[in-house]
């Protein structure tokens, strides 16, 4: 059994993004010499998310209005009486969830044709961080 | 450490449908001779969803209409803009999630009484692939 | 490769309830021993969820008035023909997912600086279960 533990580090220019992180998550599964098993990558933040779907844009402004719809910004949320005003980003980060797992078989991520990782910011701007842990043989 | 991969395929009758795989997961399980461990399912589209949840017919219809209230169908997504309908389908993918991942102990799925793993085709009417790996010992 | 599961017990004293099992959670990495690998933490019933996120008053009670908003009580669910009245519960089990993978690293959760896991009551009063499942190195 081998294991492999990264850290991918982004800041979006937006507060908020989705970003295409498959290339970096495919070069750790490739460093880390695993054929078969399993990694997962997750949100190390309660304002993000990770989650699989399509890299097409139109979709992903999508995604980002739906995420508003279900989850919108209101000053009224209890957490801001604690001065915080991102409350909205803690329900959207719920809702598209903070980690995947991704198959690895044969070296590779076992991904149908259109499916690819991306990381969800719903509070950006700032220095962020993802864990991406790789366990296998 | 041993490591177990397969595939389900799906063509469902309807463009929405729950479908029931808790047996053909089990089976596979069982297959791979892993006692301790963990089994993956995954949906390899990106307009479909594996959740858990419970075999009784009025609450898998009570899933398809929530899903069309908090993911409706709608033509002006900017998805559509490709040409494609299914927007509302990636949606529901999200709220969903197109993944789980089952303990298994004792060669046992180890489930509460009453859960089940079930496949969400929300653009069916196709054929579709579900991965299933298993990792243990 | 070691494996090691344990379960945990809840009866929350409300019908809706957050609880934080973080302890609980990093006692039995802690026990299992392993230093590299996964924990694997799931609701075993499907009126529940776990999940990550904030240790917070404020956001714990906007996750619960959120909750309701999106998948609100109503004695309409298909599902209460069955003679339930919990339809509500089982739409937010969905919501905020049941399940979560934590990454072990050096023996600890490998979590950002905010992250704590949570299990998500929405039918309690009565005894629950959590699977805890670790595997690795």
């Amino acid at each position: 059994m081998k294991t492999h533990t990264d850290y991918l580090y982004l800041n979006t220019k937006n507060k908020k993004e989705i970003v295409n992180i498959t290339g970096e998550v495919a070069e750790i599964v490739g460093k880390s010499g695993v054929k078969e098993g399993f990694v997962h990558v997750s949100a190390m933040h309660i304002t993000a998310a990770i989650f699989i779907n399509d890299e097409e844009p139109g979709i992903k402004r999508d995604f980002l209005e739906w995420a508003e719809k279900l989850a919108p910004f209101n000053p009224n949320y209890h957490h801001h009486q604690t001065g915080e005003s991102n409350g909205d980003a803690h329900l959207k980060s719920i809702l598209f969830h903070h980690e995947v797992t991704i198959p690895i078989t044969k070296g590779k991520l076992d991904f149908g044709p259109w499916q690819q990782v991306f990381y969800g910011e719903f509070d950006g701007q700032r220095k962020k961080r993802v864990v991406v842990k790789v366990l296998g043989e």
